[in-house]
């Protein structure tokens, strides 16, 4: 296309547009595109008299089409149907896998508990993209996690299958060389809504029953009108030997969250026999029971020491988002202020291939269950910057007095941080101008469409990127601080973690992660202190660390890149030009910059009050001024590493959370940091991080920086009811590193220079390369709705719509165990 | 006001506004806002069909009107016409000061340097402010420093004046309480325009002019074409007791800071008698010469070792911020993204008092020459935060491998921060929406109003403050992120510090640093290395750290605040609940928490990897669940301090800038951590921040955090021409800790909350509180219009307008001396 003007269209189109057009319609546009960027060409160039005529439709806004560099996207998802299609073929006789469907399984059963997209290698992909007219699209796999509940030891497999589509060339094979143990073990597998804590749970509630609805005036008896609900914490295992987990009750409330009530049950679920589970122990208040009758023995003979009844117990508003009534404040009945495009949207989009572009940069999308959003062959000004940048993993872990809070430790990729991505709320999650990607992922029951789970917008910062004031020609001026940003919120169980890659015009981007949500709260009294904070009568919100890790595959100025540490320290040197007055030597400071050349050296901290840092650097590339080429990895807000060091729960299956970011030289058998078996298997985990750093030399090789961001989160009343972005925030940028001859930034046109008069006190006159604010009736803001997933059975058909309860069950996983009988 | 909607305005009327309305307009748009406001109400409250009637016209872009708590604003700076009457009085024969007017003084005369605002007692401005309609606002003084050139021995006085405006009752004082040494040595004297360097150089350098000729290709003999200007570095002086700086050669041309010739010269200018004044050092290339004759006798003699000649001595355009004709990025030809308030803006201003109101923030501005912009009494949800929060000093401290660069450590108050505020850039420098407020300042020639001084503007953040997606009811929805920006921008000659006071919906306020402009660059040749980066041929960046500290007054639910020391480091406990499974002990972190009693322990650092922080509480405010209240420092962006202790030329004058922050207690004998003499005293300075911890109790009483941001800069070739704001930035957050009894932020009327359908797959059913996207036809942008500083004499009238190289020399001062005969 020409130009980026837009046809100008009602609202209706613009609905119907976020839906990918079919390829006539698209022509259609294309064509309607050449014509209006003409007549809107004109009309800026000769602009009417304002008093003679109507003021002007600005351009609509959508996107103008982008182009991808490749027609393929080699990192997309699998859509439904080739799900379906790679099941069906699994299903077959000749595979042998005695297969139950997802809709009728339970766990002593075999069942395909996820189909995703295996991404190619990168040299294959790379050979397609660089010359995507001669070679043709990597083969496309995929990689099928099997629960083996029927086996005599049950197990969970991993199996690419491939080429797709399926044909007669397809074949299977186990996926084991991306892993440092070759069996997954069945008490460490992935969540499902099976029925699993809940048969133990409706077996001892009842029972307790007397007990719970005097201390905790609540029940959980299976029934729908249940007071009370369990929560389990993770993790479930060790090494895989066994299965169990503390249960946390609550009451069935919104926000049930920050409504524990200090009762603990530890449970074994180890195996797919139900008639082998058991409870282990009773914890209240600090008392320890080995079993019900005990428990209620203490309870019924009064050697039961109760914690004091205080008057949170009905109190439930507080844990809701529901406005508080309280006098408004002045003016915020008014929208505040809205970005809108007057000339039309200024980033580039292709949906078929979820490739974007903008002022410069172009990236394609990949989606999946384990993390979600994932960005592609990340290209700037025509050069490939990054491979692959993409989330690899989320802790949390707690401390507290109790056993819920103590023996917790999160990693949220167990539970599917892609999967459990939802719709954003348009004006809210994202500007009103934001325009929104679907993502769709595949589970044991089906696969999932959400339109809205990824949006994209450029942002004015309200800043200038640079700006001087001087009074020579050409000092004066100022490049405006746009930038875009790439946005995804996955809401794992409490917490809502929002992804951002923020692209910025001077190459640099900023990753960052923001938390919101609900505290996994604990039950406050006195010997909690030291563990977190009373937000209310009988809630605390708990001390935990958040770590999360993003894999970030630069490529600077080609794949073979250097890992550049840069360091300052304090020096003494006298010199010969002194004077007696100051003295002979200065105290000052002094770069050292030294060439990691060992993996086993690039496990990394910043340096003591950020004295210098890492780059990846090409000592092969060099810029004008003969310098090697790079990319650092500059902090940005709360940059922290995890706390605590040796835990039993997090003994080696986060390693990376030790450090701020690590460096490995890039191998296709270390795809990811962390796996989502990983937070089962502490002590014996799937990817074992350290395992990358075998001493391995990384001197102009292909290297991978995992980069940490978190949060130390030491709650506070101003947790509740949600936790807020603003401080819940952590970020790194990475940002050129003499990877230019100059700030690249300079060309911008969204910029101004101006010069001194030549009369004294006459205005400046200034350059503003054309770009002026257009004046211009805007589209109308579409009226907000909010409609649920689409969901796909196992069939590939459209599922029936899902109650919110079902929705419920899904989506909070461990964190809501609502009793069923 | 009643609601904030404004009446429709034009263009015309839009522009007038930017000067405060006479009281009668005002009362006639006041009546005509009520009228707006029923018949705006009444539209959105039946909007009529689209279809049949044009689009309404939007609110206007004019701020509504601000109530203060008090109609006069304590802090306010002083008239022009206030200072032409000290002048006076300070002029009139009984007061002997033998003054000459700065108009047509030289260093030996008596002279009135400055003439400020002083900020009363805040005992004084809290009596007032606590009842406005019962006392009246506090005596008014005026600041006066004096320079007493004429002295036998020569020296700098600060005075008291007051009370004002001047009467029979009007006294004179020295001010001497503030400082930690009674006289303000001549040496250590504020810079003026007055000829000062220029003597001695217009003497030499024509001697040199052969060298400088051949060796650098330009000279600098007094003529208007002059090819080589002079910069000087600081500190000029260690105690007061001699005036020395090096000269640094540069080619006269645009961004000339970034074109140094490696050539020094090491001149003393103690006293008052240019005759006395010498040349002690000449270097080049290493070389050491202690007169111009040595040096031209090596010259023409061969023994000197020159420095390569480079193919950048004709190379000027990349120091100029002319964009480069290059291709424009895809769409850039299209204006970015603008924010609109479509019904309006949501804080108000009253210009009168420069007091601004947001979203339940209320707060006055003042402005002064030293530091600019700064802020007082303010309030959130009707109870003060913070008495003043204003910056108090920037130091940049360089390290390098030449006479100048391991020479300088700037103070940048010195030169004026707020007398170095510049006009800010509508749409480029603040968004077009902003409001903007003008400053005066005062200055021994006369007075400058800027009309653009301070910017304030509500920014959409792009991003909920707290979001979360839950199927329960009142689970589900988000807040949206506004925030209020006050805005100053000091070009400090190279450098340009953009101040951002950042307040959010949530009581949390974001103190935000930014620098761009010109580095102050070195000659690059191959010693260099360790002192920075080439950045050009023969030009380097060189390594420097800024630290910029802010005063804090923060009153927390009161003047008597404590400082609460947050930690947390990893414990192992043993619980009796833990099954040998994972072992009978825990490893998991715990905080520790610690009332800082003594200032002497309270000069801080952030605790390694973060690991806890730093509150102002008030032990005796309890919030609802029994903690302290209390307000954090939450380190943001780049949260150093810097990195060489020690240094002779920052030994005394800067120690603040060692930590991260420091609390101590709050006296009126300590208002500022600086001085603006600081910069030439650091062996004795003015003002020593480490007196003012002296062992004092600091638990309930009236406290100020010094806090500090700041960058190390290890320049690259992305800082040419000018640095980029995106990285060049620090910040602090101030934000509640346990100071409410839940996040206030909740109340937020610009938020949405949702329920799932009933039915499955229906839309989900929302609440908006009524606030929707309004559809209106936006105000056009006013024509960019950059208009030159309003001068005033020392009369009080209005002074011819300065040609720009007039400007060039007030605002560029040791930056850039040109020679002049």
């Amino acid at each position: 296309m020409a130009a980026g003007y837009q046809p100008l269209k009602s609202v209706d189109v613009l609905e119907e547009e976020t839906r990918p057009p079919p390829r006539s319609r698209r022509l259609i546009y294309g064509v309607f595109f050449i014509f209006a960027t003409a007549a809107l060409s004109a009309y800026y160039a000769v602009p009417p008299d304002v008093d003679d005529e109507p003021l002007k439709q600005c351009a609509s806004g959508l996107p103008p089409h982008a182009t991808p560099p490749a027609p393929v996207n080699p990192w997309a998802s699998l859509t439904v149907l080739e799900t379906v299609a790679i099941a069906d073929w699994l299903d077959a006789p000749e595979r042998a896998l005695n297969l139950t469907p997802g809709s009728r399984v339970s766990i002593a059963d075999n069942f395909i508990y996820h189909i995703g997209a295996f991404r190619p290698a990168k040299a294959d992909a790379l050979f397609y993209l660089d010359d995507p007219s001669a070679h043709g699209p990597p083969d496309r796999y995929a990689r099928v996690t099997i629960h083996h509940g029927a086996a005599a030891e049950p197990y969970v497999q991993d199996y690419l299958i491939g080429p797709l589509p399926i044909d007669g060339k397809t074949g299977i094979r186990e996926l084991t060389e991306v892993y440092h143990r070759d069996a997954i073990p069945y008490n460490a597998r992935g969540y499902t809504t099976l029925a699993e804590i809940n048969p133990i749970l409706t077996d001892i509630m009842p029972s307790l029953a007397e007990a719970t609805k005097e201390l905790f005036d609540g029940v959980a008896l299976g029934l729908p009108n249940d007071t009370l609900v369990a929560g389990a914490v993770g993790p479930l295992s060790f090494d895989g030997t066994f299965r169990r987990t503390w249960i946390n009750w609550r009451r069935n409330v919104p926000g049930l969250w920050l409504h524990p009530v200090g009762f603990f049950l530890y449970i074994d679920m180890s195996g797919t026999d139900p008639r082998e589970w058991r409870l282990l122990k009773i914890v209240y208040n600090h008392q320890v029971f080995d079993s019900v009758e005990e428990f209620m023995t203490a309870f019924h003979g009064g050697s039961l020491k109760r914690l004091p009844k205080r008057p949170d117990s009905k109190d439930v508003e507080w844990t809701s988002r529901t406005r508080p009534d309280t006098t408004p404040r002045d003016l915020d009945h008014l929208p505040g202020p809205r970005a809108v495009s007057f000339a039309g949207l200024r980033f580039r989009v292709d949906r078929a291939t979820q490739y974007i572009s903008w002022m410069g940069w172009g990236m394609y999308l990949g989606f999946d269950r384990d993390m979600g959003l994932s960005l592609w062959d990340i290209r700037f000004k025509g050069e490939r910057l990054i491979y692959e940048l993409a989330p690899q993993e989320a802790i949390a872990q707690y401390a507290g007095n109790d056993p819920m809070q103590s023996s917790t430790a999160w990693l949220d990729r167990y539970f599917g941080m892609g999967g459990s991505v939802r719709d954003m709320l348009p004006g809210y999650d994202c500007p009103h101008e934001a325009v929104f990607l679907p993502a769709t992922t595949h589970g044991f029951t089906g696969s999932v469409t959400r339109q809205r789970a990824i949006c994209i917008f450029e942002h004015d910062t309200g800043r200038p990127i640079t700006r001087h004031m001087g009074y020579s020609q050409g000092e004066f001026g100022a490049v405006k601080g746009y930038v875009l940003v790439v946005r995804s919120i996955s809401t794992v169980g409490n917490y809502d973690y929002l992804f951002d890659y923020i692209f910025q015009l001077d190459g640099t981007i900023e990753v960052k992660l923001s938390a919101s949500g609900y505290l996994q709260g604990g039950f406050w009294e006195s010997t909690q202190e030291g563990y977190g904070t009373a937000i209310r009568d009988t809630t605390m919100g708990s001390l935990h660390d958040h770590v999360i890790n993003f894999k970030v595959d630069l490529d600077i100025a080609g794949p073979k890149n250097s890992l550049l540490f840069t360091n300052t320290a304090q020096e003494e040197v006298s010199q010969p030009w002194f004077e007696d007055d100051w003295g002979s030597t200065v105290l000052q400071q002094k770069i050292t910059r030294k060439i990691i050349e060992n993996e086993n050296d690039a496990l990394l901290r910043y340096p003591q009050n950020f004295q210098g840092g890492y780059a990846l650097v090409n000592t092969e590339a060099l810029n004008r001024w003969g310098i090697a080429r790079g990319y650092a990895v500059h902090p940005g807000y709360s940059p922290i590493y995890n706390t605590v060091v040796g835990s039993k729960r997090l003994l080696n299956n986060a390693n990376w959370a030790r450090y701020n970011l690590a460096v490995s030289r890039r191998k296709e058998t270390e795809p990811s940091s962390s796996s989502m078996w990983n937070q089962n298997l502490p002590g014996a985990p799937m990817v074992d991080f350290h395992k990358f750093f075998d001493g391995e030399n990384i001197t102009q090789e292909d290297l991978v920086a995992w980069i940490n961001v978190g949060m130390h989160h030491l709650p506070q009343a101003e947790d509740a009811p949600n936790t807020r972005t603003n401080l819940a925030t952590s970020s790194f940028f990475l940002t050129p590193l003499n990877y230019f001859d100059e700030d690249i930034s300079m060309d911008a046109l969204n910029a101004i220079l101006l010069a001194p008069p030549e009369r004294p006190g006459d205005a400046w006159t200034y350059e503003d390369y054309g770009v002026k604010a257009v004046h211009c009736v805007p589209p109308a803001v579409p009226p907000f709705e909010y409609v649920g997933v689409e969901a796909y059975g196992l069939d590939g058909r459209p599922a029936p719509p899902e109650s919110a309860d079902e929705m419920r069950k899904g989506a909070e996983m461990y964190h809501r165990i609502k009793l069923e009988l």
